[in-house]
Order: structure tokens, then C-alpha cells, then sequence
């Protein structure tokens, strides 16, 4: 009889975002006629820059006729996306063209980057974060059960709170696989160089390897703030990079990402051999992708041009406002809040340490702004909440009114 | 210290088509004025359906304004389509929407489906077949290592052959998962109704799951032969089936396909009991891939209109009379020929037991044309060879001129 994977059973029958949908459906159908702002998921709003359209169309153009058509593309993505990307995110970093591999999206790549380790490795993660780093090592077997505490067995959980000023502490004991999500992915905040440079030294002293989100890198304001994970000396011998055009250029439902993986990033075989990672990635995506739409990789690329970077700068700068907008609101209410300056999420503490679906229920009822609770992001987001600086400006704008009006605590 | 996941090592070093692209580059730059015609890889070459151009800039734009911009879409795939497909393609087959998974692609499909499995799950799969299946098994550690006789240890392979009339035999031991391609990539061959009535009774009486790959079911021209598996008597039960936009209409570079799961295909947990695979695909579905672009699912769901009908008609009515073109043309040059009747692939015997390779190495030094070595697709295609009929009409009837008139054996 054929079997199931039971490590999916591990896993929790609610997904975040799914039971948030629930309870706005359930209070829209009990209120219909209620003016919900919705400030939860990370979604953006605002069209995509017009270099991407005009690209966009004169790739379907090239696909309705026979000299110009495109068929199968490098799995690894066109050269016109790799050359460019390295041009602009990658000069003087070292990093050269079979290290990039264009994708779907990020969430594919972070999802997927655990099957070329073994299924012994420990790995360790930031709390709260992004749940694809966590559930997809919960399907592969990398982790026991989930505790009564919210945490998974056999996982090193590295607490991010106010208390540490959400820089992670170092694991107690070593690991093999760390993902840090940075620009972070809900609290909004980001580490320093310095920071960074704790985990590379430590990822090179223990033979770790780092899993370097940095979909929100076009969200850093603040000078010196590193963008990309290879700013850090000794990095390119233990970290793989993850980018995304979701955020950066509004791509979301267009899908586009990539994964740097230098050469020089290499792990252990049975025989205690080094071996770069590199081509066993490579391996994969070959084998288990098929490369990123024609259409979709000319319309990232053209985002590098320099019309381009005007319009992504203005449309990065849209949202930002909002998040000025967002964080000074909050803090005009009287809450405590957090990132949003170099990110676009706020995190703001529950006031009167309220559980976090609980000031869930208390915004959409009181307020109608739907937000996300942080215990959704793991058991140190309990007493935290997540808002996106996604929103469209007048939304945003209404939605602090609201707050600073109408929300009593 | 990080470790690789070992099972990638087990895979042979060169892939088929890069092994192919490497003896034709070199044969190139030691005969640069060699005029080359390709029908190895399966790559169309024809524009795509006008419907889809004409959908896909309609979406682009929608994607230029705010108020009809689209960003994260439903996992699945957006419900304009899944309505399509069903509407289309499974009419009276008692398929569901959320029973349909749209995605980037059949590859992705075909490689991923294994992660639902359990990994001591056995496998078996036709002998030639398409790579992905045995590969990314290989790689989550299904099987042993590589044998002599070019056999994974632990993996049962079934023989298709013109011995067998391309038609596999049960297999003698019991297995949990059956690759069946149909029609099949490379044969070209396919499977009767009353063929696939005996591996669904199989997998019934099994508790085996059939992984049915129809990625070419747009090809089929006899009256008869199954599109689906869903049309056999129990397959609900039984089946999970792949379908593909790339050789329908074109979209090898556009990226689109789905994968159908019904709810009623189960599997045991660990205590025994029947579960469906259904929610867990969804769960990987939407754990590890956000979504087909908008605009690649507009043109997708475009073919569904009665203009795209025909459109679509018209383009695999062009490929297939390559097809007939080629099939004619070897059978006149005194080849013996499979195939090319319900699938674009041209399956030929190479004259004198001839290696295949051996037979690639002649077609390309002696009249310049790339194909397909049988080998590559397993050892039951040693002395076989793959045409296809994916190149351009002019390009194909010169192809056969040389076969005809230059090649000798």
C-alpha cells in the first residue's frame, strides 16, 4: 500500500493566513456592510513599474512570431536577467554568473534550498520569522513533533524580541543550517555589519551554512545597513543568498527571485570530503525546474536600466511613506513600535501584553484593520502584531485615524 | 560541519541534453559551415496561439493600473482557469476545482509529486521514459546506487519495447508509486484503453498510486486511445494525472501545466489508515510555491475559447504533419519506425543494432542532423533513436531528403 509522507502530519492544520481570512470572512458576512482596511498580508498594491510593462509586452510580441519566439530557456535563468543582476546587486562582491539562479520566486527557493542537505542536519532559525524556513524542514524530516510550547522538536530556535533588540544570540549548541531573514520578515528590523559579521564567523568556525533571506533588500533606507549577505568579509565561503523582485518591483503575482550560491560555499560528504553546494543546486533546478517565463525575466531585467531604478526608487519610496506614516500613527497612539525604517512591516507590541490574536480580534472588531497576529510567526511573536506598509496611501492614512480615534486600550 | 544530501551523487555526472549540446558544439567548431538541422530536444518552435498574445497583453496592462493589478493569486491557480480545464478537458469525469493544482510547468509537477510519498515508497517506471521521474527519486533517496547494467538498485523498471508493443508488463513485485507516461516521451507510443484499465485494476488491488503523465494528451488523433486516465474505470481511485501548456500550445518558454489529485486517492499513515493525498499536495502547493503568474494564466485560459480551440488545433495540426513527414520519409529510407501517430515523437530502430550513440554520432557527421540517442532514456532504449516533430516544416523536409538520399547503412 502506498504511504504518506508523515511528516507532514507534524505540521499544523491552520495556516497563518488562512485562519486569518476565516475570521474576516466570518465578521464581514456577520457585518456586511463594515469598511475593513486590510494592512495583513504582505501583498503589494501599487502597479508595477512601467519599464516592466513595456518590456513585458515586447516579450509577448516575440513570442507571436517564429524568428523571435522563445522556447525553453537556461533553467538557470537568461544571461540579460544573471549580467545584469550581478551589474547592479553584485559589483565588486565577487560573485559570477553560474552563482545565480533565476527562479519563480523566493518562497520556491527558500522552500526548496533544504533538499540539498542531508536530512540529519540540525537547523536553526530566528523567532519569529517566515514560516517556509520552518515548515519546509517539518516536511523533510528535519524536525521531531511540535512541543506544547509551539516549538518543533530537534530545532534551535533563536529568540528575537525587544529584549535583544532582535539581534539573535548565537546557538548554544552548533547547527548546520541557519536562516535569518534580513530586512526581517515580520518585525521590519534588520542587523548590522557587525551583527552579520558574529554569524559569518561563527558559520565559518562551525562549518554552517548561512540561508540569507533578503527579499526586502530595496526596503533599506539607512546608510551602511548591508543589502546583500557577501558585504560581509567571508561570507562567500558559507552563505547562500536568497533576492526577490515581489517587493522590489511589485512582482508578487508576476513571480521572480533568484539564489546566489558562490562556488566557495561547501558542506561535508560521508568521507568528510569538502564539496561546493553549487552543483548540486544546479542539479536540481535542472532537474526539478524548467526556468523562470521569458516574458517575466524581461520584465525584471528591465528594472535595471536606469528609467528603471527611477521607478523602482519611487515605488519602494511609495510604501515606505505608508510605513513613516504607520510607525509615527502608532507611536501617536501610544504604542510601541519597531521597524518600518528599513523594512516595509511594523511591529508594534500589543498594548497591556494582549495575546496577539487576541488584539487581532480587538482591531478588526473595534477598528476594522485587519492585521497579523505575531504569534503566527512563532511562539516569541506572542504579545506582538504585524502591519504592511503594502496599503495604498489613503488606506493607510484612514486606517491611523482610526487607530489614534477609535482604538481604546 | 553542514552536509550535502549524498543521494545526488548517485546520479550519472552529464545530463542527456548537455551531453548532446557538447558533441554538436564541437562538431560545429570543427565544421563551422555545417548547416545543422536540430530535431533532438523536445522544443516547439511555432509561435503561440494568437488568443494567448492577445490575453497575455490584456493581462500586462491590467497589471499598469492600480485598480486592476494583481498581485499574490491563489496557490492553486486562479479559478478562470481551473474552470476551463475542468470544463474542457474533464467533463463528465467527476474532477472538482480543488482538484485541480495549476502550476509552472509539468517538469516541477512530475519531480515534486514524490515529496508527498513516503520515502521507502517503491517505485517503478517505464523503461526508455522522460528522466525527471527516476531522477528526483534518485535524489530523495528512493533508490540504491546505480548499477551496471545502468539500473538504480532498489527501483523496478518496466520494459517498452517493440518486443512488448511499447506496452509494459505488470510488475512481479508489488510496487506504491507507477510512473506511466502516455503517450509516451520517448516512444511516442501510447497506451489503449484496455492497457490502462489493467494497471488501474493493478493499483486497486495494490493499494498502488499511478503517477499518469499527459503531457501530450493534445496529440492523440485516433478515436479511442485515452486523453486522460480519469476515463478508465477506477482511476479516481487510484491516479494522479499531469497535463501541460507547453506542447498544447506552446508554452515551453511561458511556463504552465497542472496536476490533477483527486480527493479520493488515498494513501496509509502509519496506523494503517487510508488518508488522501490531495490535502498534503496542497500543503506542499502552498508551503513551497506561490502561485502561476497572472499573465501566463490568462494566456493558458485563453486556449479554453472556441478561437483558441481551433488555434490550438492548427498548431499541433502543424506539428503533427511533421510527424507524418518524418515518420513516412524513414519508413521510405528503410527504417523500422514507432510512434508519431498520437504523440510528435518519432521513435526509430537504428539499423544494424547500431549503439545509439554510435547512430547519433552518424545522423550528425553524416547529414547534420541532431536526434536523440534512445539510450539516454534508460537501457531499454539502447538501440533506439528520438525524432521530433517540433521543428519547422522546411527544416523537416530537407531533414528527410538527406536521410533519404545520403545516409547509408
Amino acid at each position: 500500500m502506498a504511504k504518506l509522507n508523515e511528516n507532514y502530519s507534524k505540521l499544523p492544520a491552520t495556516y497563518l493566513f488562512t485562519e486569518i481570512g476565516r475570521r474576516v470572512a466570518k465578521f464581514k458576512s456577520e457585518n456586511s456592510s463594515a469598511d475593513i482596511i486590510r494592512l495583513g498580508i504582505g501583498d503589494v498594491t501599487q502597479p508595477i513599474p512601467q519599464v516592466c510593462i513595456d518590456a513585458m509586452h515586447a516579450a509577448v510580441d516575440e513570442m507571436s512570431r517564429a524568428e523571435t519566439f522563445h522556447g525553453y530557456g537556461p533553467e538557470q535563468g537568461y544571461d540579460f536577467l544573471i549580467d545584469a543582476i550581478i551589474r547592479s546587486n553584485y559589483a565588486g562582491l565577487g560573485i559570477e554568473r553560474d552563482e545565480i539562479f533565476v527562479s519563480d520566486g523566493s518562497k520556491c527557493d527558500c522552500g526548496n534550498i533544504q533538499e540539498i542537505f542531508s536530512t540529519d542536519s540540525k537547523i536553526a532559525i530566528t523567532d519569529p520569522v517566515y514560516p517556509v524556513y520552518l515548515d519546509s524542514n517539518v516536511m523533510a524530516g528535519r524536525t521531531g513533533d511540535l512541543q506544547s510550547d509551539g516549538h518543533f522538536a530537534g530545532v534551535t530556535y533563536l529568540p528575537c524580541t525587544a529584549e535583544n533588540n532582535f539581534a539573535p544570540e548565537l546557538p548554544k549548541s552548533r547547527v548546520d543550517m541557519i536562516y535569518l531573514c534580513c530586512p526581517n520578515n515580520p518585525t521590519g528590523t534588520t542587523l548590522s555589519k557587525s551583527e552579520l559579521q558574529k554569524w559569518v564567523n561563527y558559520a565559518r568556525e562551525n562549518e554552517s551554512i548561512i540561508l540569507f533571506d533578503s527579499a526586502y533588500a530595496a526596503y533599506i533606507t539607512e546608510a551602511g545597513v548591508p543589502k546583500s549577505i557577501y558585504e560581509i568579509d567571508g561570507a562567500l565561503d558559507c552563505a547562500i543568498e536568497f533576492r526577490s523582485f515581489s517587493k522590489t518591483a511589485g512582482f508578487t503575482g508576476i513571480r521572480c527571485g533568484y539564489t546566489v550560491i558562490p562556488k566557495t560555499v561547501c558542506g561535508r560528504d560521508r568521507d568528510g570530503n569538502l564539496k561546493p553546494f553549487n552543483p548540486l543546486w544546479n542539479r536540481r533546478h535542472t532537474t526539478k525546474f524548467n526556468g523562470t517565463s521569458y516574458i517575466t525575466q524581461k520584465g525584471a531585467a528591465a528594472i535595471y536600466t536606469p528609467e528603471g531604478q527611477s521607478q523602482v526608487k519611487s515605488l519602494v519610496g511609495y510604501y515606505m511613506e505608508n510605513a513613516r506614516i504607520i510607525r509615527e500613527g502608532l507611536q501617536k497612539a501610544g504604542l510601541e513600535v519597531y521597524g518600518g525604517i528599513n523594512a516595509p512591516y511594523i511591529w508594534l507590541k500589543t498594548p497591556n501584553q494582549m495575546k496577539s490574536w487576541d488584539f487581532f480580534n480587538k482591531l478588526l472588531t473595534e477598528v476594522k484593520i485587519v492585521g497579523t497576529p505575531g504569534a503566527g510567526f512563532g511562539a516569541c511573536g506572542e504579545g506582538y502584531f504585524r502591519l504592511t506598509a503594502f496599503g495604498d496611501r489613503q488606506n493607510t492614512l484612514r486606517a491611523m485615524e482610526r487607530i489614534q480615534n477609535d482604538l481604546r486600550f
